[in-house]
């Protein structure tokens, strides 16, 4: 019997929990589900018997040895900045381990120890990081065995409200952190545009995005993310003249949110100094002081009418309402992220949607051709959520392919090798997850 | 004899130096001057039998602890973040200190303890923080005890060049940190209009300027600085309706400035991923890519001709020449720091200028009245700056007023009380640092 150890067990861990308990049985697992709160860790599993739960607290050396040591691979679902820890201790003990984030300059550095360990660390096995690698990595594969030059490639991720519950005036809800929602696109995205570095900065970014259509999802817009140009030599594009990675969201919201983005509402630097503010003073903080109403002064700063839609979008936050916001002094992104989180919750019954698309123009037998490749998930129930599926399930079956000596690598990886995203992309298909290549 | 211990003997601290040595055989005192680099102390006293030049490596407790044991009165010219450690040792020792930075958290949190024993912590004792506070006060108490009404005070300042070396199209050179001149204003400014707190994004800042007349210096345009509100409780104004505190610029520099803000050239939250960039690239990389020449696409993007005034500063700057930017993978901020080094560099002969203005709304006997207190000090030589002099000697003569008892208060303070403000303000007025008063 082998021993899986899956640290973290909340909502993103349901369908990779869900995955290996489904198949625990038959492959003669027994999964060990540690979670800080233990109560947190018993609503995961239900009551399997291939199964057990322990309270874990991840910075108590001996509690997490122990549980390391008993296992036989380890799985750390736990934020991006603990992985360390864990990872370390497998390298120690010899244990495979795999994770859903970016893999950061500590666990890079842990490479050499892993591969003297025999191990592997595997990263970026969730969405995004993770199907976008593996899925975009399958048709550059294709294209460059068909001695076709990649020229352009740009790829688009977001996640969404399922269309059957989009039914507010942004077309979004929070199905993931809201925080990162929030604070999206801070700071500087740079890409390639005619093979020259091109940078943009926040307050133009929402501003500057691109139409896309993904099958029969509808329409979205996309918007830069800071860190295209490292793709270069992760995908092996050399070369290459325009790259761009993006977030999708529906048609509109971008310019609905640029108002906030261009008055500094989403700043989170700094604590705004205040008593008895409610929405509506909050807006007027960071609008000029003269004898209009808010919403007038609000009209006439970004130049549009009370009758225009990123208007309606806006009043339907609340955001004129005499309201209190957020007690205590927080920043700005915080009392924004108050307002909306009431206003962009998912209700009980919502389902979510994910959706990716990935664009190919390249260069073959001299004929210029265009390709997309696109993925579109829908949520199962509240539950399971496409977040949760495209996030857990690529982990869960990498999970497999090692234990079972299908994936043989060793070291800190990516899922950008074919031994590991021909298998799963294969699997991932059994769970819907499949995408759909189409000539432009 | 009394001994002073000056740490650190850079350039901000060369009138403080000159003052000590100048007064030190009429007071019997004796001077050390400690720093990290031996060479700097001894270049800081030349050859003054009033003096000792120790070198000093802050963090080496012994070292530290032994001359701070030596002394009556320590003052820190070290960067802000390091005062603490020397602060504790005062504590410990029950040594009087100084310093011109601004109060932190944790110096704050010695208050209690360096009343027990029984010295004080005095801080915010140079040009700004320190002369601004000290002017203000004066006037503020002034008003306030012949039963005036604040209703509004705006307080600007500012380093510059001389009017004489003023020769480039910016009538700007760098005549303090560099790194702080190109990252100025980035966050949120917070102030007051009309009784509201308002906010003005980073990106807004510049735009956003008020014009600026200061004695026969000439012209000047300010943008507001990120924390005016603090002012409220620490000068007594409760019940001002306008409050804000800006940096000074001469005319038609943040206009121009605005530019690298709006393309985002000023972040230095990221490194810029490049090869071979030169100046003209590395505009370029912020510009949108299309058929245009980068000085065409600048125009259009701002929507001005190359003709107007501020492509002419932005030209003059070499922006647009083919020479290589600095090497490494770095922020853009730093590599505009770099390009700008250059240009704005001070001259063998250059003198700076510092120039201040307080203006205040309020009233009296039910008549609204307007009054300025305004301040322009011209540096003496190169070495003997304007800023030096107003950074150094409000410090020195804090020094003194200590030892001689004539500051009695202990604690952590600030120089917003009278026993402070009065005596030093007059001593000044011995160095041509003497405000004018004017009513509007």
């Amino acid at each position: 019997m082998k021993n899986i150890l899956v640290i973290g067990a909340g909502r993103s861990a349901i369908s990779l929990i869900k995955y290996l308990l489904d198949t625990a049985e038959q492959k003669s697992w027994h999964v060990i589900i540690a979670d800080y709160c233990l109560e947190t860790a018993k609503k995961a599993i239900g009551n399997h018997k291939n199964c057990t739960v322990r309270k874990l607290n991840i910075n108590i050396n001996e509690e997490r040895i122990e549980l390391i040591k008993l296992s036989d691979i380890v799985v750390s679902m736990l934020p991006a900045h603990m992985h360390y820890l864990v990872a370390k201790d497998c390298v120690s003990f010899k244990k495979n381990m795999v994770t859903a984030s970016y893999v950061s300059e500590d666990i890079l550095s842990l490479d050499q120890d892993a591969k003297k360990s025999n191990i592997i660390l595997l990263n970026e096995m969730g969405l995004d990081p993770g199907i976008d690698h593996m899925s975009a990595m399958k048709v550059i594969k294709e294209i460059q065995s068909n001695k076709g030059k990649i020229i352009t490639f740009k790829s688009f991720c977001g996640g969404l409200i399922h269309p059957d519950f989009d039914n507010n005036p942004w077309n979004y809800k929070f199905t993931w952190n809201p925080r990162n929602v929030v604070l999206a696109g801070q700071g500087t995205a740079q890409y390639l545009e005619s093979g020259l570095l091109k940078c943009i900065p926040y307050t133009k970014l929402f501003k500057k995005t691109e139409k896309i259509t993904i099958l029969d999802a509808g329409d979205f817009e996309a918007y830069a993310n800071r860190d295209s140009n490292s793709y270069i030599d992760a995908y092996g594009l050399e070369g290459v003249e325009n790259l761009m990675r993006g977030t999708l969201r529906k048609k509109g919201y971008c310019d609905a949110w640029n108002v906030f983005v261009q008055l500094g509402m989403t700043d989170d630097t700094y604590n705004l100094n205040y008593k008895n503010l409610t929405n509506r003073k909050f807006i007027n903080t960071f609008l000029p002081e003269n004898n209009l109403s808010v919403e007038e002064k609000l009209c006439h700063e970004f130049n549009f009418t009370s009758e225009s839609i990123i208007f309606k979008k806006l009043k339907w936050l609340g955001i004129f309402d005499d309201t209190p916001v957020l007690n205590g002094n927080v920043s700005p992104a915080k009392i924004l992220e108050d307002i909306l989180k009431d206003k962009w919750k998912l209700e009980k019954n919502d389902k979510d949607m994910v959706v990716m698309q990935h664009y190919f123009e390249y260069m073959q037998s001299d004929q210029l051709k265009k390709l997309t490749s696109s993925l579109v998930v829908y949520g199962d129930t509240p539950k399971y959520t496409a977040m949760a599926k495209t996030v857990g399930l690529p982990v869960a079956i990498a999970v497999e392919l090692i234990l079972e000596n299908k994936i043989k690598l060793k070291g800190v990886q990516i899922p950008t090798i074919e031994e590991v995203y021909i298998p799963i992309l294969n699997m991932l298909e059994n769970f819907g997850i499949s995408f759909v290549e189409e000539s432009v």
